[in-house]
């Protein structure tokens, strides 16, 4: 409550005050997906710094118990909140608390994201290979969650603007996990059919969002964000053709992604980058 | 069954004379999502031409009042033939039986698609207002529905070859109905966030399967048409700023439409093309 952008100041008083407080107040980061791999490090590598808030979400706070250590390290900078992405109520009551705790919003980062779930689905090598029963699941998670989220975050984000002074030149960001093979120029392997076609989707999806941040002049940047091969349990059973060198530690791939994060104008808004800041064609 | 390739001659003579078959026989077409609009449409223009058998898919035949009167003028060269695009079973079943009276495939057209559901759905003109009810039922009927009709119907255009000659000059073809608003490149405006979007992931998974063709070097291409806007009940509500010269009747639509189809090689396997024959940018 305390960290409130909305409750710090009397009413009549807070839109003069709000330049002062953007100054100090933290910035207030929202990792959707945060029980492992990319995204533990992201909550990780924010909490390292100063001056940041981290919410980290994930579907069984129960069970995450790397997230768990972390907020115990993280002297109440980093709360839990359980969000599957799956399931828009679930979104929706993680916006609502999010704006109990901090009323605005600096950044969300959708890490959230299924290329194979052992014993069940695994990215189809043939046409043949295709089930509805993996489109849905692969869908939801990768491309309908994500922008189910940037729905739900979206008042949240636009606040940034008055509570903490967001800028074109430091605009509130919506980072989206996509991926390399959800280029359909670059597309010349095929195979993984849900996987490809689900980051293509969510591609377009926030395509479309971006553009309408920029119609509606809001101080809201969103981009894509390709990591390279990480070393996670999305990417493990398929590392073995990856060179040592091509794959990342999640420490350096998170690294170099939140250079990419920090570092966004409102020029990057709709932007498809890979980790080394390239452009990847649609 | 007298027209099935597969059932004409006994089994130890049929590799040979396949081919005096493919100069003789007909060609068979099935027409996914033939009750009304383009697809009734290519349904009437493929039948007015000597040499054709038709089938016509639609989820509810006893209602699809056209292409019943089509049928009964059709001399026995239109079968319809129940598919409801979201539901696989039933895309099996209509393979099942294609395959029992034609052994055989030379063209799919995956015609059918939604942008609206009058009182149930309309194009997302925000963020704010994309539902998961409604990405489930756009993408369930727009992209994944005519992945799971390729997949089901491959094996019976691979058996083009045999049976009817298809080359790689004249291969079987699947014609995927696209729509220029799928396109990453060219989306300048955003909006219609289910629509444009399935439509992308429609071209990613009609990509992925192109691969997939040429790398087995099967004598099918696959194309994704752009059929301009049209005077369908999909386009209706959505007419009054096109211009009339920019709206075509389904006759000139689908006319240009088969041009492209009936001009297609395995040069053409993964293109995005418009009904002027220009490429549309991924
Ligand atoms: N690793 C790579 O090489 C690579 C390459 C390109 C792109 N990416 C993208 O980067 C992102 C992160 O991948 P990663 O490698 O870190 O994957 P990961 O280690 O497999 O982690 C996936 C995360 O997604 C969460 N998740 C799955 N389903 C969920 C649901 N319904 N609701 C909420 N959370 C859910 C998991 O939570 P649970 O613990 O609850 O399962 C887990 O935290 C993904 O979008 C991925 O596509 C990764
Ligand atoms: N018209 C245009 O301006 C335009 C522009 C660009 C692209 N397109 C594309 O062209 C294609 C044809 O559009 P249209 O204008 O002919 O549309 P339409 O007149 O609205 O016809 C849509 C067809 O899809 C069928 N359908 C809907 N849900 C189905 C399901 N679950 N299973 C089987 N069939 C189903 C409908 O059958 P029921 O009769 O059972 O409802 C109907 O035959 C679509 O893919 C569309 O996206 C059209």
């Amino acid at each position: 409550m305390l960290s409130s952008c909305w409750r710090q100041f009397p009413v009549t008083f807070a839109a003069r005050r709000f330049t002062a407080a953007a100054a100090s107040a933290d910035r207030v980061a929202l990792i959707q997906g945060s029980s492992r791999g990319l995204g533990l490090e992201y909550a990780k590598q924010l909490l390292s710094r100063p001056g940041h808030r981290v919410i980290g979400t994930c579907r069984d706070p129960g069970s995450a118990h790397e997230l768990q250590k972390l907020q115990d390290s993280s002297k109440g900078r980093l709360s839990i909140v359980r969000l599957d992405v799956t399931d828009e109520q679930t979104i929706q009551a993680a916006a609502e608390e999010v704006s109990k705790q901090h009323g605005h919003l600096d950044l969300l980062i959708n890490v959230t994201g299924i290329l194979h779930i052992p014993g069940k689905i695994s990215p189809e090598t043939a046409l043949s290979r295709i089930t509805p029963e993996a489109l849905d699941v692969v869908f939801k998670t990768n491309a309908f969650g994500p922008i189910l989220t940037a729905k739900a975050f979206a008042p949240l984000l636009e606040k940034a603007e008055s509570c903490s002074g967001a800028s074109n030149e430091r605009p509130a960001v919506v980072a989206n996990m996509s991926a390399r093979v959800g280029s359909l120029a670059d597309n010349r392997l095929g195979g993984w059919y849900s996987y490809r076609s689900s980051k293509t989707a969510l591609n377009q999806l926030t395509k479309c969002m971006c553009l309408e941040f920029a119609r509606k002049h809001r101080k809201i940047a969103g981009i894509l964000l390709h990591p390279g091969t990480v070393d996670t349990g999305l990417s493990e059973p398929f590392q073995k053709n990856v060179k040592p060198e091509k794959l990342f530690t999640r420490e350096r791939a998170v690294q170099q992604l939140l250079g990419i994060i920090d570092s966004t104008t409102m020029k990057d808004n709709g932007r498809y980058i890979a980790w080394d800041g390239q452009d990847i064609p649609w």
